[in-house]
C-alpha cells in the first residue's frame, strides 16, 4: 500500500481528530461538527481548535493545531476559504494523515479566484501525500469507528452495516441517510466527495475494495467529468464487491450556458451508463431503488438464475410482483413434480397451488407455510423467493409462526419479503427480523420484486 | 336515483348495522368485525347476531335479525357459505338496505357448487334490489361515517380525506391502507369488491361520482373480466372527478391452465390499459405511484401546462427531479425576464439562479426563499413547482421560516414538495403541514416529480 492509500485508511480510522474552526455557537457549522463527533460516540481524542475560546462542549480548546501537544490523525476544517491554505501548511507540519475540508468557496463558485485557491491548497497536500475529502462537503461518517466527521449529527443514528455510499451530492447523501434511518438499513460509511481535491471515485474504489467493513459499494454521480478513471478502476475488480451507481444529469435544462458548451447532456449520459455496464457497475435510475438494491445486495446471496417462486398471502400482491418480475427479465418458475406434490399436500385442493402460490388458505397454519417455503427453497427450478404478506391483528399469529425460520431460509437462496402490517402491529417483530441482518424486507410487493430484479441483473452482468 | 342506487348510498351510510356471525372469540372473523365497528367509533346502532351467546363486547346479542326489534340498514355477514342463502332471505324480509358479505367459498373456489351458491344468493338480493359488497371480501370502510365494516380494525386509523379506493384485492387494499397510515394520506372510503355479486366497478363509479366525500377515485383491478361496462360508465363522466387505475395481470405465469385458455394475457392487458386511457382513466403501474398520484390529485390543482420550476436546497435532488420530469414529458421552464431579475436580486451572483434554482445560498434566509417561490409562482411560464429540501438540525430554521406560506402558495398552482428530515427532527411540523391538507409532500425527489408527471398526464389526457 502506498503512502497516500495508507493515509486514506488512517483518515477513516483516526485515533485523534482536530476540528479546526470548532465553535460553541449553534449557527456555525463548527458547532454541528463538534456535536456530531461528541454525540456520535467517537472513542478517540477530540481536539477543538479555535483561537477565541477556551472550552467547547466541555472539551479544552487549542488555539491552533501547532499549539496542541500531541498527534493529530484527522483534521476537519470548517474555516473560511481564504484561511485554508495557511491551515493546510500547519497540517503538513503537524504530520496530519488526512483532512475533511467542509469549507466551500473554491472551484465550484465559478470564479477564477476560487479555482486558484483550489489549485493552491491542492499543491500543498499533494506534495505531502495527504488525502482530502472535499472541499464543499458535509463530511463523512465511518459508522464502524463511531466517527461522524460531518455537520449532521443525526447521521450517527444510522445503524452499522455493509453498505458504503460515496456521493458527489450532499443532498442525495442526506436523502439516502434519512431513508436508511426509516428503513433500518445499515451502512459502513457515507462519504461526501464534494469537489474532490484529491480523493475522487477511483481513490475511494481502491480503498473500499480492501475495506473489511464494506460489502456493497454505492455511488452517486453527476456532472460531466471524464469517467474514464473510474471505469478503469472498476475494471480492476471484476468480481470482488458489487458496485452500483446512480448518475443524474440526463436532463437538458437547456437554459444553462454551462451545460450548452458540453453538447448533448443526454448523449453524454448514455456514454456514462454504457461504460458503467461494461465495467461491471450496475446502473440504477432513482434514489429509492438505489437504497433498495444496496440493501438486497448486503443481505442476500445472488440468484443463480432467473427462476422465481412468488409466495403470497393474498392474490393481488402476488400478481403485482409477478408482473414486475416478468417485465424485467425474471421468470416465474415452474415447480418440479416433487415440490408441486408437497404443496398440493399442504394446501386445500381448490387453492391456487401453482406459482404464484396463494398462501391464503394456510394463513392459520404456520407449519403449512413453513413446509411450502422449504419445498420451494429446495426446488432446483427456483433461484429466488419473493414472500409477500399483508397482515393485521386478525392474522398476526401465522406470521409469528414462521418468523424464526426466515433467518435460516435466507442463507440458501435470495429470499426477499414484503411483510407489512399497520404501524404498531408487530412493528417490533419485523424490526427485530430486519435487525438480525438476515431479512431483506420492503414496503411494497413491487419494490421487493424490483430488488430481486436488480440482484439478477447484477449477477447476469457479471457472468455474461 | 333508482331503488338500487338509493340502497347503495344507505349501505355506506347506515344508521343501524347487524353483524350476522358476530363472535367474542378472537380466532373468528366475526370478532374482528365487531372490534372494527366498536373501536372505529361508529355512532349508529350495532346489532351483533349469534344464536349461541347473549352479549359481545358489552352489546346485547340477537339470536337472528328477525328477532331484533328494530330497523337494520346494513347487514355484515360472516357465516359459512352454506348458511348465506337463508340469511339473505331473512335480510329481504327484514327490509335490509345493503349487505357486506365477507364469507368466501362461492364462485372463486373453482368448484361448480360454489358457482351455484353464488347464483342462488344473487337471485335473492337482485329481486329485492339489495346491493351486496362481496362475497370473499375483507369488507369496506366509510371513513367520514366512522363506519369500519371490515375485519381489520386498524383501518380506522386512516385519516379522513378525499380519496376513494375500490379494489378487487384485499391484499392490495391492506397494502394501500397501511401505506396511507405511514404517509398520512386521507381516504373517503376503501371498498373491497371481492367477487362482485351485484356491486361491480361500474356501480361504484356511478355512486362515487355523486358522493360528496370523494374527490379522487382509485381503482385496482385484475383478472380477465370484460372491461366494457367499466369503460362505458367512465365515459359518462368525462371531466367530473379524476379516476386512476392500477391493473395487474400482465404476466404470463404460463403454468396456469386457467390463463392459457384466455390467450395472451399481456395482449389483453394492453387492450385494458388502452381502453382506460380512451375513457379518461389514468393508468398507473405500481402501488406506490398509485397512492402518490391519488394524494397529489386530492391536494393540488392540475397544472395548466408542462412548464416546471424546480427549486432545491441542494443540487443533487434538483437534478434527480429534473431528469425524471424531462424523461416523462414535463419541461424545465425558462423563467420570464422579471422572474429571473427577482431571483438574481435574492441570490448571490455565483449561485445557480436559472431553473433548476439552487436555493442553497438562501438556506439561512427564509425571506429570500419566500421571495423566490413567490416570483416563480407568478411566472407565466411556470405551470407547477417542485420544491426540494433535505434538512437536519443544522438548518431547521430556514424551513421553519417558510412553512406558514406553503399553504397559501399551494392554492394557485400545483406545489409538490420533498421536505425531508431525519426521524425526530421537525417530523411534527411536516406532519402538521401535511395534515393541514395543503401540502403534497413525498419521501424522495423522484416520487415528488413523478406525482407531478401524473398530474400533467391526467390533465393532458383530459384536454387532448
Amino acid at each position: 500500500m502506498n503512502h497516500f492509500a495508507a493515509n486514506l485508511r488512517c483518515l477513516f480510522n483516526p485515533e485523534s481528530v482536530a476540528v479546526i474552526g470548532a465553535s460553541d455557537k449553534p449557527d456555525k457549522l463548527g458547532f454541528h461538527v463538534m456535536k456530531s463527533l461528541t454525540e456520535g460516540g467517537f472513542g478517540g481524542i477530540i481536539v477543538p481548535v479555535n483561537p477565541g475560546t477556551s472550552e467547547i462542549m466541555g472539551i479544552k480548546v487549542s488555539a491552533s493545531i501547532s499549539d496542541y501537544n500531541g498527534r493529530i490523525d484527522l483534521a476537519i476544517v470548517v474555516l473560511p476559504a481564504k484561511l485554508v491554505s495557511g491551515v493546510f501548511r500547519e497540517c503538513v507540519a503537524k504530520g496530519v494523515k488526512g483532512i475533511v475540508l467542509i469549507t466551500a468557496g473554491f472551484k465550484e463558485i465559478d470564479d477564477p479566484a476560487g479555482a486558484d485557491l483550489h489549485e493552491g491548497i491542492a499543491r500543498i497536500v499533494n506534495e505531502a501525500g495527504i488525502p482530502v475529502i472535499g472541499p464543499n462537503t458535509f463530511g463523512m461518517i465511518n459508522f464502524h469507528a463511531n466517527l461522524n466527521a460531518s455537520f449532521t449529527p443525526e447521521f450517527s443514528r444510522i445503524k452499522k452495516g455493509g453498505i458504503c455510499f460515496v456521493s458527489q451530492s450532499g443532498g442525495i447523501s442526506h436523502l439516502l441517510g434519512f431513508m436508511a434511518m426509516r428503513m433500518d438499513v445499515g451502512f459502513s460509511k457515507i462519504v461526501g466527495l464534494g469537489n474532490r481535491l484529491n480523493v475522487d471515485f477511483p481513490q475511494m474504489l481502491d480503498y473500499l475494495m480492501v475495506d473489511p467493513d464494506t460489502k456493497v459499494i454505492v455511488l452517486y454521480l453527476e456532472g460531466v467529468d471524464d469517467p474514464r478513471d473510474l471505469i478503469e478502476t472498476a475494471k480492476k475488480y471484476p468480481a470482488k464487491k458489487p458496485v452500483i451507481a446512480y448518475k443524474t444529469g440526463s436532463s437538458m435544462v437547456g437554459d444553462q450556458a454551462s451545460l450548452s458548451h458540453t453538447g448533448s447532456m443526454a448523449g453524454r449520459h448514455e456514454v456514462y451508463t454504457g461504460a458503467f455496464s461494461q465495467a461491471g457497475i450496475l446502473n440504477i435510475d432513482n434514489s429509492e431503488t438505489l437504497l433498495d438494491t444496496a440493501k438486497a445486495m448486503a443481505l442476500c446471496p445472488m440468484p443463480e438464475g432467473p427462476g422465481m417462486a412468488v409466495l403470497s398471502g393474498q392474490a393481488g400482491p402476488g400478481m403485482a410482483a409477478c408482473d414486475l418480475c416478468e417485465d424485467h427479465g425474471l421468470e416465474i418458475a415452474r415447480f418440479t413434480g416433487s415440490t408441486q406434490q408437497e404443496i398440493n399436500d399442504l394446501l386445500p385442493p381448490l387453492a391456487l397451488r401453482t406459482n404464484p402460490v396463494d398462501m391464503g388458505p394456510a394463513w392459520y397454519n404456520s407449519s403449512a407455510i413453513k413446509g411450502i417455503v422449504k419445498a420451494v427453497m429446495n426446488d432446483t427450478n427456483v433461484d429466488g423467493i419473493i414472500l409477500l404478506m399483508m397482515f393485521a391483528s386478525a392474522n398476526v399469529d401465522a406470521v409469528r409462526g414462521i418468523s424464526d425460520l426466515l433467518k435460516e431460509w435466507a442463507q440458501k437462496k435470495p429470499l426477499i419479503t414484503c411483510i407489512l402490517s399497520p404501524p404498531g402491529i408487530w412493528d417490533e417483530q419485523i424490526k427485530a427480523l430486519e435487525e438480525s441482518g438476515s431479512l431483506a424486507n420492503y414496503p411494497t410487493p413491487e419494490r421487493a420484486a424490483k430488488a430481486m430484479v436488480n440482484l439478477w441483473k447484477y449477477r447476469k452482468m457479471k457472468t455474461g
